[in-house]
């Protein structure tokens, strides 16, 4: 029973892929909303999931470790790391499915900082993200790293698997705030990936390379005018923005509006993100996007913010095995 | 006879377009070599080329003003600015013509900034920006602005004309050496793009992207590991480098090399540019560069450097009309 009280629980934020401007590469780490892991050491040599509760629709996730991100995760870092334990794992989403807020990136990092805590020989930041991407990869079929990232670093982070240091943290100007909107619809990442033509044209990737380079410009230099400029998406949001209802009138509305930087597709939607020059804009922004969708009998839940958001982290939880779920739940 | 002796001469740097990964958005100036355009007012409204000298196939250039980036941009600028006189025009080459250092950027921009001296009314970088481009058009076809942002501007710059701000200065690191060798065969800017595929496979530009993003981050921060990290260009370069003889050997030699941050075409080509840790690497890179030219009968011009170079600028020199050609070339 003491190998089994040997536990930790992280708690791992929703993210905001791509940022709008860098496809697969950019990823933000938000505040108020995320998946919770507890893991427990267990003396054979299984990955053994008790429950997913949180959410809505998590009953429909797999307890089934292989074919869980949380347990997919786990199962390469016990592989990876020669571990010879199993683990307990206790999940509880706070990320709705299907919501284009990195979840099953944040269930996957949740599982592999909570283990890290179980380790004798710690991970690197290198480490965590590749046991974590095996997990994401039972979710969205391939690894990107703009969910996992963030998560994992907080901020704004840049992120590529073809680099020795695959995760870079980008400066966060203190007075940006963000505000995320989710709809209560849901878009498949596999689907949102698969309307993608997999070309984009020359000066497409021209007037994208630009329009990046000022945006991190504008991180870098603390400008939020140079974030402005450079915050438009010219090739992933016109190929997605038809899978999200009333998008375009929502982006015209919200452009319009004094203090907004920019307003794209958090990763593959449905849930919609604003930049904005301050917390007061950030309210105001989510007002009108919870009635725009309101309009449209959609139900949201909104998430607004200022500055830069930590990554995932351990929490201090009773043992989960200990309590019933009521209490964890608390 | 005092109204012909208005007169000012501009000296315009050659300029790396693409830097790389940038592709018609990055470019950066380079010292040592450049174009010397000096303007006088004339009473009549021509623009007329008296003479263009300089490096040994500037004879092939067109006196007709039309036709001559500098003089192209000189109407231009008459033309917006409503200038009711003309300009007497003689320009001094010094960047080898179809060599991919921006020699008719050089040209049109020494015009504009020679000019502008003599204007009551002082132009914006914008204003010079937009006029030099008019001079560009005429020898490459389109304007894009990666030769003539730097060229105006210095250093490493990023430039798009959809901006406000069209020309924003990057950082860069004092340490940061630089080599250009220029081997002497002709790469015609119209058709090095004519062979470049209109389409951009999707992963590529995810890749490139992060790989800009990665480059840029290297310059705020000054570290040359990101620096060397990030560059690299799997879109435009792979396309290109057939047209230069031993590229790929030469590339593969240079980034052998300790200290080199990275290698690539400048421009169009055939120059090759390299940027590394220091001036005693770029040196070592400029002598392995011309010996492998040489070994290919190719005769070079190298020119090395560190930190940032200046823009075009105005110099002191006699007006040309009143001295023969042996003089002013002295």
């Amino acid at each position: 029973m003491s190998q089994r009280l040997q536990y930790a629980t992280a708690f791992a934020p929703a993210t905001i892929g791509n940022v709008g401007v860098g496809f697969d590469t950019l990823g933000m780490a938000i505040k108020g909303v995320g998946d919770e892991v507890q893991v427990s050491k267990r003396k054979d040599k299984l990955v053994f999931i008790h429950s997913i509760t949180g959410v809505s629709d998590s009953a429909s996730l797999s307890l089934v470790a292989e074919r869980n991100t949380a347990g997919a995760s786990l199962l390469a870092l016990q592989h990876g790391e020669k571990i010879n334990y199993g683990f307990d794992v206790w999940i509880k989403k706070g990320i709705p499915m299907g919501s284009g807020m990195g979840g099953s990136a944040a269930s996957a990092v949740g599982a592999i900082i909570a283990a890290n805590q179980l380790l004798k020989k710690k991970l690197t930041n290198k480490q965590k993200l590749y046991y974590a991407l095996e997990g994401e990869k039972v979710a969205s079929g391939a690894a990107h790293p703009d969910n996992v990232a963030p998560c994992i670093m907080g901020g704004i982070t840049l992120a590529s698997l073809q680099w020795d240091e695959p995760m870079l943290s980008l400066p966060f100007p203190n007075v940006m705030g963000w505000v995320l909107v989710h709809p209560n619809v849901k878009v498949e990442t596999k689907a949102a990936r698969a309307i993608l033509n997999r070309n984009v044209p020359l000066e497409k990737y021209v007037e994208q390379s630009s329009l990046l380079s000022c945006f991190l410009m504008g991180l870098f230099k603390k400008d939020l005018k140079l974030i402005r400029q450079g915050f438009k998406d010219v090739i992933i949001e016109p190929q997605r923005s038809h899978l999200i209802p009333g998008f375009d009138h929502m982006r015209q509305s919200t452009l319009l509006q004094k203090g907004v930087l920019g307003f794209s597709i958090s990763g593959s939607g449905p849930s919609v993100f604003a930049l904005t020059n301050s917390l007061a804009t950030s309210k105001k922004i989510a007002q009108l996007l919870k009635s725009e969708f309101n309009k449209l009998n959609l139900e949201t839940e909104c998430y607004v913010g200022i500055g830069r958001c930590p990554g995932a982290h351990l929490v201090k939880r009773k043992p989960f095995m200990l309590i019933n779920q009521e209490s964890f739940n608390q």
